[in-house]
Parts: C-alpha cells; structure tokens; sequence
C-alpha cells in the first residue's frame, strides 16, 4: 500500500480551500489516500516573518482577484468572505478531536467548514459556528463544546503546528508526496504527474 | 489588431525565466505579440516589504527545490546560480537601450541575459558580463558601454519601475492580459485559457 499524502493547510486560506476541493479525487486517481492536517498560519507566520496575502500592500488587491479566479479556473464555487483573514483555530481543534473518533466524519466536517466559509460566508471564527457546522454533522455538540474547552485539544493542535514547521510547512496548501513537498494550489498539475510517473 | 501582453519580470527572478521560455509561443497561438519590460524587484520590494524568496525562513530552502522542479515540469533547462542573488540593473538597461533601436534584437538579448544566468551561471551582475553577451548578439560593446555609463538610461530604467508599481507589479513575472494581472509562472494555464476564451 502506498504512503497517504500530507495535506496541511488552514481553515481561513482560500488557496486551502481550493486544492481542499481537488486533493481527495486527484490522490484516488493514483491509488493514494489523503491525510488531511489543519494547521494556524498565524504560528507559522511567527517562524517565517509571513503575513496574511491580503494584508501586503499591492499583493493583497491582487489575491484578492486572484482567489476568485483560481477558483472559476477550478470550477470551484467561491464567495470571498467579509470577515478575512480570520482566526481558525476552533475549526482546526474540532478537526482533530473528530479525527481521533471517526476519519470520514472528520473529513466531512472540514469541507462543511470549508465551505460554509467561502460559499455562505460563515464566521468560521466563532466557536458556536463550528458547533453549528459540527452539529449538522450529526456530532454531539456538547462533547465537542466540553473538548473545544479543555487544554488537551490546544496542546494536540500546538504539537500539529510544531510538527508541521518542523518538518518545513510555512504556507497553505502545503502538500507532501513520499517525502515531496509542494506548496500552493497551482502545484496540483504538478502533483499529478509526480504521481503519475513517480518523480520527473 | 489585439493589444499586447506586458510582460513584466526581474532578470535575477527564476520563475520569470521560466515564463520567458514559454511566453512568447502562448501569445503566438492566440495571435499576440508580448512586450518585455524588465523591472528591478528590489526597487519594487521598498514599496511592498517583500524580499527575495531564497532569503525567507523555510520557504528559502523550499524555492530553491522548487525552482529547478518546476524547470523539469515546463522542460526548460536549469541550473541555479552560484551567485544568487544578484543586481540586474545592468541587464535591464541595456535591455531598454537596445529596445529603442531594434526590437528584436532586445528580445535576442533578455534571451541571452537569462539562459546566460541560468543554465551556464555566468554572473549578469557584472557589467562586463553584460556587454560580453551584448556583443555576443553583434550589439556594438563601447556604444553600449557609454550608455551604461550614462545617466538617461538610468533614469530610463526608474521610471520603467515606477510606472511598473503604479500599475499594480509586486513581483516576477507579472504578465497582464487585456488589464488583466497575472502574478507567477505557474499562472501560464490560466493566461493560456484567458486568451483563448477572452476571460473566464
């Protein structure tokens, strides 16, 4: 069996969102699975001196265009939210605490969120949100409320993000194929025939 | 007769020779001709706060990787320079120089500047570098040697900059299509459906 491949990104990156959308079909087209690992930008920004796309002076008007753009290109449904850059790491805690019980369940919840964010334009940051979201997952609210508040699932996601820099993750998507990395939704063409043909 | 595409990039930026390889042809089959306007990146960075991508934690290591991949995946010959990296004001005033008098012969030599720097390493920061593949392409070395001595060429190559950031350019290469901004080699897929279907 081959290795699964390393998806890391964060809930609040809309290059995230669009390879979120095109990761799982492309890997399956080769025989892979995905491992899908949410990570805080914010923490890895304070490692790479990063800032959020939207925030650098030229850069940002154009991310901006650049998000909805990629997105047709995909054919991906998107709506930029009004409340952006936001924080994500209710989202991101939830996930892992999801994960730990029932895989699939945790991969549906990550595209609600996804989704809810950039097509419905859902405050994602707001802890009842991602109750909400978790609750239309059939997951019991309460027990995810009590988890979101204890320090157990802040240290797991502060051990992921550690984990992920380490290992050399500074943005969103950053994927990983047999020890390959790739950074950035516009590196799925390149994933593909690295898939395909095994390295070029 | 269809406007030009405005190709803007940084001689010392291996994604815009990458896209320099490819540019051309991708116009041709949609009819277009694509006007070169080599910036400096550094000039640019004083308004926008960015910095050369090799310099930045992580993403350093990750660029130089990706760099020579990414060559490999468009099937463009590369080799990352020893000295890296380097001024190219040199090189783009020439450019601007011999751009004024014979078209052509510009494109021959950015040609030249770029394959020289990156397949044969040879250090384009260097002036004399510069005008030995000027007179490589038959341009006559001391009429170019005293217009890199002077102050109009230099002022020239400013204003390109200016101009540039004006327009929105944050970095190499930056390819705009009909008033529509493209940042980044790997956007050639979308500026290739964008010329044959007249946006999407």
């Amino acid at each position: 069996m081959s290795q699964a491949i390393d998806f890391y990104f964060d809930f609040s990156s809309p290059y995230g969102y669009l390879a979120s959308e095109k990761i799982d079909d492309l890997a399956a087209r080769h025989g892979r699975k995905v491992k899908w690992r949410p990570i805080l930008l914010g923490v890895v920004f304070r490692q790479t001196g990063g800032a959020p796309l939207t925030s650098i002076p030229l850069k940002g008007a154009y991310s901006l265009h650049d998000f909805a753009r990629s997105a047709r290109f995909l054919d991906v449904p998107y709506e930029h939210p009004k409340r952006f850059p936001l924080s994500t790491q209710h989202a991101a805690r939830a996930y892992y605490w999801l994960h730990d019980q029932d895989c699939a369940a945790a991969r549906m919840f990550a595209h609600a969120v996804f989704r809810s964010l950039y097509t419905e334009g859902r405050d994602v940051s707001d802890m009842a949100v991602v109750l909400d979201i978790a609750a239309g997952q059939q997951v019991e609210r309460s027990a995810l409320a009590a988890a979101l508040a204890g320090e157990v699932l802040k240290d797991r996601l502060k051990a992921e993000c550690e984990a992920a820099i380490a290992r050399g993750v500074f943005g969103s998507p950053y994927i990983v194929v047999d020890g390959e990395p790739f950074f950035g939704a516009d590196r799925l063409p390149q994933i593909e025939r690295w898939l395909a043909s095994g390295g070029f």
